[in-house]
């Protein structure tokens, strides 16, 4: 999981100049727009946004485009919604801090969608930002997603809330969607991170120490994504936009909750993590304590041995011992109970 | 002691979709409600809530509801008492933070019971859901368990002044018997903390540490469900709902300081803990020492010896040592000599 | 020191409920009573407090209770005195953080005296009440002590201002003889700190750190103990009861700032346990580094040495060197050599 | 990187005595005009500022001057501009925090330029003061750099808005120039970071830690350099100086949240840099625990093989294994055995 | 540096009581007056403060006093300028924490100085506390020192504002004076901590760690020492006492600045030291790490050689190889060729 930051290329333009988003310069943008009310829903794929009928349609528009380099669409949608260039330099800048803000016309705001990459086997973070102008909502991501699918069934549908709500409630939608799907990506972390508890429990292994690094890496990752997520909703609550009207607000603050639930998450994650550390390294001198256990149990009992064999090979003369009749089994029979003795002592000092 | 966190299997679904908690699944829910005044008190085991009844009775009104299992239950309890379908989502979504919610005709407080387990010898977190209204109030628990016994006892028996107060009195005696009952569960804590620490103390073996980090584990869990009570309690002393009256305020203090209290022991056991690894840590540190010490020892005694011995096991032709009558004996005492000095030695380093 | 948490037993009981402070339960409180002005100063000790004539009496009352053993006595002092019966259940309730409370007819404080108990050769932590009435005081203790004496020659013999001022003057008084106290223990504290500091410098042992983590504990506890007090004084002095007139306001202050100073001398010792922590680690590893490097440096002169007289101990028939006259000469001067060589080694190492 | 910190000379003398910043003494400052409106743009090096003219341009001017040395210059500028003695001081006090003053003719703002020094192949912290006037923009630089080419390009060419714009908008160009500026240094860290991560992870040595230690610092030090930047820009945006026109405040809010970006990543560095230590620690201890490993499989297994050999080696007259035809060979048998037990017991162990 | 607690011997006297300062109390304390407006400047050394003449001045009185030992002189100041007792108090208990309060008729303001005692070659704080009165300033000196020698100087020549301001100025002044000195003292710790750094990573030894924790400990004193005084600062920024003109507020802002920048200094000292020890307990790793390797390596190298020679020396009577010609020289070849091994297998496991 790494994050991507290009801002350097950017140094020395004017402010507000779009640049498109590297990765996906050479693919067209992916445009939908679903226009609909209470009792009617069109859906259409289109290659350009059509700005005075969008405007002036009486019914919500909610527009998807998928893709940040076509930098004309930008220019053009700036100058059709009028939104401010800094704004649109901000939606093509995929390493934005989740924020808020609170334009004349329009809410904009950024946050972050965390997904799951079965290609790299890793997470992968994605920017979306979305605005809210009058009766109209706007979505812009990197790349073509499966999040919000849910959504866009039940708006085909008509079923629950979302056709009889205003555009405010497709915002509230679009956010729930990303802030739900947090859940699913700590379920995968929870899973790793228990892996990496069990092997450090059970066979710790000089690896290990770089997993847990890792795995605090991509938590704090998370964590600086999600973070801020909290203090726009916030925002969002205390704000008194009247494009977001207070029927709407107890959604907020559902999501609001939810939020703090994932990041509450993320640091139980981290502490986590860092007693894991503390096991391992705990675990690393006590197996260096087993090791210094067995070289000091066995050195113990056969240098003194060997120095005893080592004396009667010494080729003095005049060595009474040596010519004794029991001298060898005597010798061998103090070895023994020195070998005894050894364990014994071992025994007491619960090495053994 | 593990937390029950199934919101991911929610994603996708439209916000305010009410979904049975899993485990109890297939069991009816069992209802009890308490009618009182000041001059008497009704008791009943009821399959449902007779709205109009309850709502219309001139006396206060205690529903408890044990089990979280039946959701067309609680599509009517919504529209019999004119309960948000958010809330009924969070009643029933047993991993939400404890937190208070002051909505037009009604507050939901959020809280978490602890529990010790005795099947499992662990600790167990519960989800308890307040619903204060107008005389009445609604409890929701996952599972039927005792610690209300004591007030209903006291509303039976008419002790107290629980008969003579109104319904945010039984709102503060439920809380009060939570909290009350946390108390006990830090006992519990302190005892196994205590056993931990002797066992590092006098003992300490290479799953010590694994026993701290799962305590820690368990008192940052405790803290997460408990801490946020802290801010409930002062929401509360600072609300101006009128389903809350001044006279009752004192006794919410009271239980601000209790919830305090229990916070303060939380952090005392989390810094205890972490001091013990502490002391895990350089005890082991200490034991490798020891281990390391005893084979300094032999091996400084008797390496030097044994290279003595080894020495005059030579078969050069021209030793003239061997030949000499005393040459054994003077070795001897040469060999007692360098144990005398290497003991001084230790002794002098303070290794014996 | 063991701070005395019985909160356990109270679980299940209707709050307000008073029960008696175990250990005192069979002593008869024993009670005293100054009544004073600036020209007179009556002392007795009384077994019932008179409530009528206190009530009454132009002069400023000053009740001691010590012992919380007769609830009988707590239940007439609340109906005598006008007292809330949650304030009785926490004069009783001898684990409670400090607090103050601002009721209607009087201030509730709740403070911790630190004793030096010679028996246990231990820190001994004290819960004090005081209740400031209009021109009535009224201070509980666990048991007698002597801090208060100072006070109670001063009101005897008319010196200084306390017979000239009011009520609130005996509370400031009585807070000022407690926290006067803090300084003579954190004296204590310092003296026993520095013992361990010079143990961990000189001659660190295995006990060192338990020794370290004890005191640790005690020093959290009396910061558990003494750090909520500043929150209570700068309450008083936002305050704007009128039991506690503008003119008294300075003192407080004073109290205030040498609250202050004990906190911030908690935090020098919490830091400073922390740094001689990490030395004794520290020496501990390089007692290690020196039982190694006597054990490698022993190890690295003999072993060689060893294996050559194990060449020339070998009985190979054709071993020309051994037939030499020189033979056993020069090898004793390669031997030496070897000696010398190793001994520059180790110098240039450092490691003699 | 090592900070200048030059401060102690001033001690004793009066404040708002102005002393040149001693590296640059004897250079001639450089000092260069732009004067220009939208359709015009005059360019000059200058060696003394013509005030009056300056001060009735109806243009807008911006003076930048690189060298702090002279100290006359200086006090021109401060009666030319009417800039008060404290504002200069702080100009030529080159280890100033950064900081924004509001003072009633001018803002005064201070910020750190990082710069990387190809010479030193360290990174270089350079003060940057910026004083906003009436129509006027003056700033100030330890030495002549190049971050600002790129603006006085715009302004040459009159592309963007820059021309269009009024002196606010020149301030907000330099210090976006400045920050943009830090996007770069952060690369630069990133790959010294992540060549020290492959150290660690891949053969960390003894220098490893140093080399961390040494980046903590630097980190650090552009922490201390970066953070209070925010604030600056915090208290522009909740200014109400009538010298930054509302219409601006989008940019500098723009580039306060590139000023939190840039501070989040130097805060991931820093955690990033103390997991590293983590993990080097733990691998040193691993590496230890290699070494033991292979000394005590050898002395494991030939310790007892060496005694076997000495017992057989001693020179006792009865030792019936000497003389049996078979004892050398089933001897080498048993050593075989005791081998393979060895080595099924290290492998057990998991040691081999 | 060891700081001054005293404060225990005050315990059970009244409030109030003026206590000399222990090591002074024998000397006289020395008191000196300047009197002086813009034109002229009186300079005396008195014994005893004319009261009436300096009340009445017209022009501006800064009176200082070296030595805290006279209290009856104390008492006489009380009462000469209308003092409060506790102000005195504080005056003469020297660990007093910066401070500053705000009086009806003066400022009283404590802070530390901090001074390099050539005689322990150790820091000393020491206390200096100002009053400022209307025209008059009185400065209270635990001994005579050097620091405010420039400010005379500058008030006898009359150079500078001094002589033209009033007496706020000449508390700035003094402030300044001691605040300037700090710089001086973060230079000597600089320096020191350098030495430290060097040593740590050149040649740790085991007094290192105990240097780290002393300047740990002498770091979080200066702290203690200064911080508070950035509060004190601020408190005077934002009063409104009329005693402090606003035209003098840009000089105390321009000290608060300097406070902060001290401030930093320290916390990059603290983090500096705490970096250190982690280098100085991974450098004993690797010494350890060192010393293991040349064991392991003399160890592994000699101790089957050995084997191999006391294999050959074994008494066996039927030992083909021992009467072979060849035995003795293909022995050696099979010795060389084992080292040549084990050479290679350090190489490539880097130990070499």
């Amino acid at each position: 999981m790494r994050e991507k930051v290009e801002r350097s290329k950017k140094t020395g333009l004017p402010p507000g100049s779009l640049i498109p988003v590297e990765e996906e310069q050479r693919k067209t943008p992916r445009i939908s727009i679903f226009e609909y009310d209470e009792s009617h829903c069109t859906e259409r794929d289109i290659t350009e946004i059509d700005y005075p009928s969008v405007l002036e349609s009486k019914k919500i528009n909610w527009i998807n485009i998928d893709g940040l380099s076509d930098t004309r669409l930008f220019e053009r949608i700036g100058s059709g919604f009028n939104i401010h260039s800094l704004t649109l330099e901000d939606i093509l800048t995929i390493d934005q801090r989740p924020k808020m803000e609170n334009h004349e016309d329009y809410l904009y705001i950024v946050l972050k969608m965390i997904n799951w990459d079965d290609g790299t086997a890793d997470l992968e973070v994605e920017q979306v930002s979305l605005l809210l102008l009058r009766d109209t909502v706007l979505s812009f991501q990197e790349k073509t997603g499966d999040v919000f699918d849910p959504l866009r069934e039940r708006l085909r549908r008509g079923t629950g809330r979302t056709r009889k709500e205003e555009a405010d409630y497709i915002v509230y939608s679009l956010m729930d969607a990303i802030v739900d799907n947090y859940f699913n990506m700590m379920d995968k972390l929870r899973q790793e991170i228990e892996q990496i508890e069990e092997e450090v429990i059970e066979d710790p292994e000089t690896s290990t120490s770089v997993e847990i690094h890792k795995m605090r890496n991509q938590v704090a990752m998370l964590r600086r994504s999600i973070w801020p997520l909290r203090e726009v909703l916030a925002t969002i609550l205390r704000s008194e936009s009247e494009l977001i009207r207070s029927h709407t607000l107890p959604y907020f603050r559902d999501l609001y909750d939810h939020t703090v639930k994932v990041i509450e998450t993320l640091e139980m994650f981290r502490d986590n993590l860092a007693g894991l550390l503390d096991i391992y390294l705990s675990s690393v001198s006590n197996k260096m304590n087993e090791v210094m256990k067995v070289l000091t149990m066995i050195s113990t009992v056969f240098i003194p041995l060997s120095f005893l064999a080592g004396l009667y090979g010494m080729n003095f003369r005049y060595m009474p011992e040596l010519n004794h009749r029991m001298g060898y089994p005597v010798l061998l029979l103090v070895m023994a109970l020195l070998v005894v003795f050894f364990l014994l002592f071992f025994k007491r000092k619960k090495w053994l």
